[in-house]
């Protein structure tokens, strides 16, 4: 007598979504089914496929339909930098400032040890091996300048400069156009402490 | 040499979803594929069999895997009475209460002329050929006291009134075990305007 078994499992599987309760889960399937099947029916096989084409690129680490992706597979950009990031729309960020040829690492998380994502779940070994191929130089973390992040930034400057490797960490400061009457007291502070001889 | 064409894909497809914008999509994809690629092949899969066995039953227009659904075709329910419901989710409300052995009928929706639905999106003529089959004697609005609810429940009103159906709407008031002091000024007013004699 109760709702339909198919819409209470489709009501469940959607709370596998982040951040997605029961209320909302049982709003966005009335939703789809309601009014957007098209756009159901296409997030239903978008999904399939993805997890059917996407794996991790075998040198950085990111989503990739091929074993390596288009971009550790390009000769033109400098081998001898790695900069490592915690997500693949970290890596965008950076590749949309044009400033680095260099090739990436991408973490796919950070270390969280409140949430059980210590050195082994990241995969650390993965990321040792590739930046000690013979080739990176320099690695250069840019992973957030969050408590988990900078956390993380430690713990592999810590196991690639035990292994001879130049480790360097993007700088901290005042952003640029920032005034600073708006910035943080942390910021500046920092700003200070790292700052640059004219 | 930007993100893969299934990844993007996939991050377009979960906008669908009511309320995920560019970010949480892509926050839900990085999730999926890298933390629950079981949840998420659940998912597709729920999506998948949802869209193609749920149906709106005949009678009473809530989602349905066979034509009529097993509470309509139920003979112990009393027919003569029909409760209004928005959606599948307040029908579940009232029968929690176990107030009501009646029957219902499921808007999937309500009125809300500024997002483009009116009596005929909301196929009003269905409900309206639903509670006119004879056996139904009175219609009892059940939609939200929500402004959108109120003129949906005002509009059914005058169409089934119109054609000499019994029309009740659920009474407004102060909540069971309310305190006044902790009720709204317009719940309270409204309690004293509908007040009830001994």
């Amino acid at each position: 007598m109760s709702s339909p078994s198919s819409l209470d499992e489709l009501i469940d599987a959607l709370r596998c979504l982040p951040g997605v309760g029961p209320r909302s889960a049982q709003r966005m399937a009335y939703h789809l089914l309601q009014r957007d099947q098209r756009g159901a029916a296409r997030l239903a096989h978008a999904m399939g496929r993805a997890l059917d084409v996407l794996r991790h690129c075998e040198r950085c680490n990111t989503f990739s339909e091929t074993d390596v992706c288009a971009r550790c597979a390009n000769p033109r950009r400098d081998a001898r930098q790695l900069c490592v990031v915690e997500m693949p729309a970290d890596l965008a960020v950076i590749e949309h400032t044009h400033a680095f040829d260099g090739l990436y690492y991408v973490l796919m998380g950070r270390l969280s040890p409140l949430d059980g994502i210590g050195p082994r779940e990241l995969k650390l070994d993965k990321l040792i091996a590739r930046a000690t191929d013979g080739v990176v130089e320099e690695v250069i973390l840019a992973t957030n300048f969050t408590n988990e992040g900078e956390a993380t930034a430690h713990t592999v400057a810590e196991l690639l400069g035990a292994r001879g490797l130049k480790v360097s960490r993007l700088s901290r400061g005042v952003p640029v156009g920032g005034e600073l009457e708006h910035v943080d007291a942390g910021t500046v502070a920092q700003a200070l402490v790292e700052r640059r001889t004219f």
